[in-house]
C-alpha cells in the first residue's frame, strides 16, 4: 500500500542555494514512513514497546531536481516487500502535478533493542503492509571503502545529532558528507544520485573522520566513508553530481 | 494581528528524551512567522527583493513545559511593536487545548542586506501588521560574556548550518550551548528561561568556541557565550533549568 502526504518545503528544509537540503529530506522520508506506520500501530513507540527498532542498511536516491522553499510536494512511501531477514521500502518525493523529483529505494532490517542483534522480518506486519515475500533478493551496488582519501576532516557527534533511539539519525551522515564538498562546487552542481551503505553505528560523542574523493570523469562522482578514529568504517557512501 | 497555526510535534524535532529540540522550535517560530509574513507580501523572498532582510538582536523564552513527538501544539506570532530602529515579535507554543507551553518575546533589527546595516523600522508595514509604535524600549536582561569560563569547546560553522541568506541560521547556536551540557545533565533537567543576544555574525567554515559555565544556586544556571578564536563575542546567552 503507497502511502502519501501533501508538505510544504519550508526555508528551514533547505540550503543557502535554496534546494532541499539531504538531512531534510532523509528526514521527511522518515516523518512519512512514521505516519504510515502509526496509523497502523507499528510507529516508533509501538516497536519500543515490543522492543524492537527498525535499522536501515542501505539507500539508493535517484534525484531528477531538488524542491525549494514554498513549494507544495507530494511524499510518498510503500513497504515494497521482504525476505528472511530484510525488508525494503520505497520513498518518493514529486511535485504537486505527480512530476518524479526524488525516488528511493531502502533496505532495512528489524532489531532487537536489548540484545542489539537482527531478528526475522515479521512476516504477519509484512503482509499487513501489503509487502510482498521476494524470492529474490533486490540488489543494491556493492559499496567499497576505498583505500585512502584525499580530503579527510574530524567530526563528533553532538547531541542534537541523536534521535529518540539514542543513536546518532541516519540522515545526520549526509551532512558530514556534504560539508566535506567546496561552497562554490555545491553552488554549481546538484545531486542526480546517491548510494549509501551504513556498516556501524556511530555513538554519541565519538569523533569520527569524513573522508571523501572527488572523480571528475564524463559525470563528476565523490567517494566518502565515515570512520571511527581506528580506521572502522561506519558508512560507505558515493554521490554522483551535474553541473547545472 | 496573531497569526496561529496547527503543527504536530515530529520525532526529527525531538531530541533523545522525547522533548522538542531548542533549535527545532526556533525554526518552528521562524517558519510560523514566514507564513504570517509570506501571506502579506513581506515574506523572506518579499524582502529580499527589496534588499533587506530580518536580523534578530535579542530573544527571551519562558518555558513551562517542551512538546514530546505526536503531539498537536499551536504555533502563535504577533508582529508586537516598534521604534525607530527595533521590532517586536512574540512567539507561543501551546498545548490544543490552548495551554501555554512556550513564550518568546524578541527583538529585530531590518538589515540592507548589501550595505549591512540596520534601517529604520518600516513604518507602512508594521501598521499593516497591526504593530503599535512603542514610546518605551521594551525592556531585555541586559546580557555580558563572563571573564572567564570553565568549560569551552572548538566547533566549525558547517555548510548545512547556512540558511537561504547565507548565514549562520540563529536556531543553530542552541546545538552549541545544550552540546556542551552532560548527557545525564540533560536527561534529568529541562530548560525554564532562555535570554540570548546576537552581537556579531558567525560566518561559513569559521571556527568558534562555545564556553560554559554551570552554576548551582537555588535554581541551576548555565552561562553560555559563543566567541570567535580572536575572542570576539558572537552571541551570549543563560539558560535556567528544572530538575524533573
Amino acid at each position: 500500500m503507497k502511502y502519501t502526504e501533501e508538505y510544504q518545503i519550508e526555508f528551514k528544509d533547505c540550503d543557502e542555494n535554496r534546494r532541499l537540503k539531504l538531512p531534510a529530506l532523509v528526514d521527511l522520508m522518515m516523518q512519512v514512513s512514521e505516519h504510515q506506520l502509526s496509523q497502523g500501530g507499528a510507529g516508533t513507540d509501538d516497536l519500543v514497546k515490543r522492543g524492537l527498532g527498525w535499522v536501515v542498511t542501505q539507500y539508493h536516491f535517484e534525484i531528477s531536481d531538488l524542491p525549494k522553499p514554498g513549494d507544495q510536494v507530494i511524499l510518498s512511501t510503500e513497504a515494497s516487500g521482504y525476505n528472511r531477514f530484510f525488508e525494503y521500502r520505497d520513498f518518493g518525493v514529486s511535485t504537486a502535478d505527480g512530476k518524479p523529483l526524488v525516488t528511493v529505494k531502502s533496505q532495512w532490517v528489524m532489531l532487537d533493542l536489548k540484545k542489539r542483534h537482527m531478528v526475522p522480518a515479521d512476516t504477519k506486519m509484512m503482509e499487513d503492509w501489503g509487502a510482498l515475500l521476494l524470492k529474490k533478493m533486490p540488489r543494491f551496488p556493492r559499496l567499497r571503502a576505498r583505500d585512502n582519501y584525499e580530503h579527510i576532516r574530524p567530526y563528533r557527534a553532538r547531541y542534537d545529532d541523536l534521535d529518540t533511539n539514542h543513536h546518532v539519525t541516519n540522515s545526520h551522515y549526509f551532512s558530514w558528507f556534504v560539508d566535506m564538498l567546496d561552497r562554490n562546487f555545491l553552488k554549481e552542481h546538484i545531486v542526480t544520485a546517491i548510494d549509501i551503505k551504513f556498516d556501524k553505528e556511530v555513538h554519541y560523542g565519538e569523533s569520527i573522520n569524513s573522508c571523501m574523493d572527488l572523480v571528475q570523469d564524463d559525470i563528476v562522482t565523490t567517494y566518502h566513508v565515515i570512520e571511527a578514529e581506528d580506521g572502522t568504517v561506519k558508512a560507505v557512501c558515493e554521490l554522483s553530481w551535474r553541473k547545472i
